[in-house]
């Protein structure tokens, strides 16, 4: 044990929790230099707590948590108190989707607490929040403050963030990124309009199983309305330079047709069949160019152009010949020239969104002493 | 000026040597926090050297070496025991292709000097120099010894010796690995093979465009005799927890038939059409299954294999849909399932390498206080 002890504060203890949590005790059994202590498990009304900062036994954490009658301490106040009265360098994981936790990095950051999460809505809404982030962040020139790494906002653990900003600080300049951002829309259209064979089912039926077979949001329409896209294609446009105002300051196209948005997710599923021609027709002249339609983000550092909207591939690239939910990102940039530096593989699932939590833990526990 | 000074020296200014030290500049100048100095750059016959570790000019360093009749330190003797003086940490740049210098890895590292490297002959020679570079370095527990990075050492600046390590140190286990891994043979596979269209030319014609457009290597056979591909192969199936005794103890395909091995580059080309039917068969064989050949490696963890030579793909995979030279890695493991992550994009060319090596000394900087 040469290196000093480490503290590791968990929100979030749900789906991608659950797979982070035997991910830590892995990490936890390999660190050979170093003592890491899981200090806090915290849901929205329970939570598992090492007062003494001991470190918790996470062998049954998950019916400790259930059997748990203590109340997680108030965030960001008491959490970030408690944090800063740890004994060592404090790691606060982050497994929520929530906007509001990810208001407060900067506060944690300022103190000095390093944060890892997969959670985009930290950087991907206003320009004012990332700013603070960033300036907050010992990335960001602020030496006594936190890291902070999010590998698993874009593309789960798929090495993405960490490629551009590579790439970045060595100079490159990037010129375009596009690809397929989400499993479900991937699952969609590469069943709708395949690169090999045809298709003859339609649109709306396609949705209806892909929603049967829990692919989909239980409201379809939160993967259809293409926001969860955006925000990925706005993180990325930051990375690359752009300022992004926030995720909706550019233009996208939504599945949701204007006249479905209201009403329940039972309705909205009735009334989609009668907007298949539409796609049918966009369908037919995508294959007259022996192209296939596909559900991507699209950025444009020189024309300054974000947009995420259905397009039409050349058969034989990268993006028409997806598979299954699998996501594919193309960075096109002055070194690499006319072919794109590519990345693919499943883009969401619990294993792989932890596997990128864990990844970036390690690598803040490697900058520290 | 927050952290500590750091000295580096680069051995080898050729190529990739060349596009390195413009990248080194320009991370010298964006580096606010640490005072970055390049103390040597040495070519076989003569160097640069600050003797007194203020750090070289760099603005004119090509002219400044051509001009210089300073001979450089000898290797490792001299240069060991100089860099070991150093007020502070240092790290070697080893951009040579050269065994005998990987051979003196363990060397450096154990007394502390990092090294960052697409020298690939030290991770892929015998086990024994594998064991004793890792058992060296910081990364396999020696405390004082250095880190050592080899990202450029497969797929040049492609994120694959990280993604590898990524998967692995989250407790991911790797099942099998396959991909094109030489731009060369790429090259000739996607032109004498398209996954659309078809090509009517020669395999030996293809070979004899390709050389005079400076594609291979001055001898083509120091591509087509599938070594490089077995060292990539090595170094992977290493990471991957396979004990590969080195580079030659599994099944290598060579594309130099046995009589052309001897004689001049000429008398090979000279040669080679003799055998355009024997390849022309397995293209046909291929074809009638819809599939394309290509030249690959593989291992496989379970089967304890490991492998290169000449498959054939069904058409719409990553690996049939290659363009250009362009190499593609598949990593199949356990928490993706059934479809790979997959990296593709140019896996050579000198500053796509020498941005692996900046982007491993960044690696290496962010290690130190």
């Amino acid at each position: 044990m040469s290196a000093s002890p480490v503290f590791v504060a968990i929100i979030g203890a749900g789906t991608v929790g659950s797979s982070f949590i035997p991910q830590l005790q892995n990490l936890i059994k390999n660190t050979t230099n170093r003592a890491i202590f899981p200090i806090l498990i915290a849901r929205s009304s329970k939570c598992l707590v090492s007062r003494d900062y001991t470190g918790l036994d996470l062998n049954n954490w998950s019916a400790d948590l259930s059997a748990s009658t203590i109340t997680p301490p108030t965030f960001p106040n008491e959490t970030l108190k408690w944090l800063k009265s740890a004994p060592g360098e404090v790691v606060l994981v982050d497994n929520t989707s929530s906007l509001e936790i990810a208001q407060s990095y900067p506060a944690f950051l300022s103190a000095g607490i390093h944060i890892v999460t997969p959670n985009k809505k930290g950087v991907s809404d206003s320009l004012e929040l990332w700013d603070n982030i960033f300036n907050s962040a010992r990335q960001g020139g602020n030496a006594t403050g936190g890291y902070f790494y999010h590998e698993a906002s874009c593309g789960a653990g798929l090495p993405i963030i960490n490629t551009i900003t590579d790439l970045v600080k060595t100079g490159d300049k990037i010129k375009k990124v596009e690809g397929v951002f989400s499993g479900t829309m991937s699952f969609l259209f590469n069943t709708f309009h395949p690169a090999s064979g045809t298709c003859d089912e339609k649109f709306s039926a396609i949705v209806d199983k892909a929603k049967a077979a829990g692919y989909t949001e239980p409201d379809p329409r939160d993967d259809l309305n293409g926001l969860d896209v955006a925000r990925k294609l706005t993180i990325l446009a930051r990375l690359s330079g752009l300022k992004v105002p926030n995720p909706t300051s550019f233009p996208i196209e939504s599945l949701v047709p204007a006249e479905l948005e209201a009403g329940s997710a039972s309705d909205f599923m009735a009334g989609l069949p009668k907007f298949d021609s539409a796609i049918e027709e966009r369908k037919a002249a995508a294959e007259k160019e022996n192209k296939v339609l596909r559900f991507v983000g699209k950025l444009d550092v020189d024309k300054n152009q974000v947009s995420v909207g259905i397009e039409a591939f050349e058969r034989g690239t990268a993006i028409a010949s997806l598979r299954g939910s699998d996501n594919v990102i193309s960075f096109f940039t002055e070194r690499y020239g006319a072919n794109p530096l590519v990345v693919q593989g499943a883009g969401a699932g619990a294993e792989v969104t932890a596997m990128g939590i864990t990844a970036d833990l390690i690598r803040v526990l490697e900058r520290l002493n």
